[in-house]
């Protein structure tokens, strides 16, 4: 089922918003109103009220949001209910540090497949996965993973990323500070550290 | 000098548009049009114009924004156009990717400290720093710094978190994907990989 006009910034929220009820969840609350949401996520009650109306009510006024019902929701429209693979391009520290990264087991994230082009690296054991050779980065297909996680230098990744539109993927993460050049039906999500940071000086 | 009542999102996009004019301007390219950069950033043009006239006015109608100045400009609104120093918290796998990530001098970041308390790790070289012990965190004071990258377990970020508002820091970058209590004058931003990493499904 897809939902359109949704915008981008509210799909952008929407794992925040599955973090939060799965942290109520385990603090064994069963309701939430979105004036607590919003204290604890740092955001206004009416965004979260609009944001989480885009996909059917789920509140109820005066009592709130059932923590654990509205996670269940926001999951199956994020479609994190099932187990989502991805790959990940480039075993060096960065992409070494993510395939440790423990963060990404809560969303159902399984990394199933690690590729370097780096003769040292092929063969040795990342997290549970082997590195693979970058030549047979096609494995993608045959496993079945629409996912990839960039993690290349900034100057390998669009080559890298025309690879993986010929393997299907559809989605992308991309550490690498770069801009890529995809088709219209692939999505993706740069992260740039240095980007990130360079907001902070202005609040100083 | 501070700007009052500018939007966050705006202050968000700003290192995206100084990364674009720093790359227009090793292309060469002294002019540019709010469509062509809207285009290159995959924004749209009155986003892109709204944003910057917070600023001032910068472009001219029919001709555009010129690179140079522009990116001058920017540069010196985000306060990037003086040696940043940040300390960084944390020197295991995703530290030392982030002490190694070439990302950061374009927008004039130094890491100028680096904090870790395994012992395994205090005295040994982690890009052009050596690590410190984290009982000597009050170095960041000393050494006049007041950004701070936080690469810890999440269930060491909080407690470095109340040392680094000791400290003076004013602005963190943190990559523990957890909730950080600040006070009011402290800047945060997190970001959480698997998060990102998580609104992609909903587009496949």
């Amino acid at each position: 089922m897809k939902y359109h006009k949704i915008p981008d910034e509210t799909i952008r929220r929407m794992p925040m918003y599955l973090r939060a009820f799965s942290m109520l969840k385990t603090e064994h609350q069963d309701t939430i109103s979105s004036i607590h949401l919003a204290e604890r996520l740092h955001l206004k009650p009416p965004q979260i009220r609009k944001d989480l109306s885009y996909f059917g009510a789920f509140g109820t006024r005066g009592i709130g949001y059932p923590v654990s019902s509205t996670a269940k929701q926001i999951r199956s429209i994020l479609k994190l209910n099932i187990t989502q693979k991805a790959a990940l391009i480039g075993a060096g520290r960065l992409g070494a540090a993510i395939a440790e990264y423990p963060g990404f087991s809560m969303f159902g994230f399984d990394i199933a497949a690690i590729f370097d082009n780096e003769p040292s690296k092929i063969g040795t054991k990342v997290g549970k996965n082997v590195v693979e050779d970058i030549s047979k980065i096609s494995m993608i297909r045959d496993l079945d993973i629409h996912l990839a996680i960039l993690a290349v230098p900034a100057d390998a990744a669009q080559s890298v990323v025309d690879m993986l539109v010929g393997c299907h993927v559809k989605g992308i993460l991309n550490l690498s500070p770069c801009y890529l050049v995809v088709p219209r039906s692939m999505k993706v999500v740069t992260i740039d550290l240095a980007m990130e940071l360079g907001t902070l000086p202005y609040y100083m």
